[in-house]
């Protein structure tokens, strides 16, 4: 099941690291790209940063749209993330990477871009607008609308992978190398 | 043995999402506090972002010094990171928190503030003033002058944690709560 995660403790979802995918809509084009580099800004309301290079369709599109939405993968999805950050969108003709690939996808609430299944938690994204990190740095900052995460590993503000090891979630190297979310530590203070 | 990471590669270093203890040091005075908030900007020459908030000593330092250093920690100073996280450094009177915690740290090269000893990795990073941003966002933008990583579990630019789980990453969820970084997947495509 799918659940809502409270405005407060949405940068949870982020905080550990894990490579995401962004997935984008604007005037019937779609798309879905990986980005490692990504991170929380602020807690309520929340916010986040992630650098989407000028070349990308992507960029394009968010830029258009002023929106787009966060999904974060797991290990059973290591392949497809792989493959998602391996090729551009732009180059597909009459179709697109969701189609192509056969993903299933569901409606966001406040914004166009389409939620991938199979991932275990989705941010709804809106830009806020500041062009000269967008344009220095490949920079972007952005307010979370909504975001949701799959109750079997993540629940009452918490991440709890036990015995749902596919649904760790990944965390990039380079080169299609990744870290599975690992051991639960708790410090003693 | 802690060796040197080429330039182009420092990004390998935060790509897969760790915490990361940042320290600083001015005029005689040094801190060091976790962040978890952080990524890559840029390869190379290699860009990092962090936030820092405003009420932080830390700011205070990295303000005036223009300079500050990441450190990478480890499964084995999980209590360490969770306690340097927990309080100010502006709070101590005649101490800091290397003295009070009986820190070891060695010198960088390019930069005044203390390396962590026990750490896996550290960045020698100096500012790129984005006054905006800081102002605002509490964001940093800062450009790596070198960077060193403990061989046993980073060399050829990558990390290999096996047979080293003391040495793994930590990844902060919230209230001390992390996970070290598991199982190492490679996609096959």
């Amino acid at each position: 099941m799918i659940k809502s995660v409270g405005l407060s403790k949405i940068y949870r979802l982020l905080n550990h690291g894990p490579t995401i995918l962004v997935s984008s809509s604007f005037n019937g084009k779609q798309n879905i790209m990986a980005a490692a580099w990504n991170m929380p800004l602020d807690f309520d309301p929340p916010k986040i940063c992630v650098v989407i290079d000028k070349n990308t369709y992507t960029r394009e599109l968010i830029e258009a749209s002023g929106t787009f939405a966060i999904n974060v993968p797991c290990v059973a999805q290591v392949d497809l993330v792989t493959k998602l950050g391996s090729y551009s969108g732009r180059e597909l003709q009459g179709t697109d990477k969701f189609a192509e690939n056969n993903l299933q996808t569901f409606a966001a609430k406040h914004i166009a871009a389409p939620l991938l299944a199979g991932c275990v938690a989705w941010l709804e994204c809106k830009i806020i607008p500041e062009p000269h990190n967008q344009n220095t740095y490949d920079l972007f900052i952005a307010e979370v609308l909504a975001a949701y995460a799959d109750e079997r590993v993540f629940s009452d503000a918490h991440w709890h992978f036990e015995g749902h090891d596919e649904l760790r979630t990944i965390h990039h190297v380079a080169g299609g190398a990744f870290f599975a979310a690992g051991a639960a530590l708790t410090a003693t203070l």
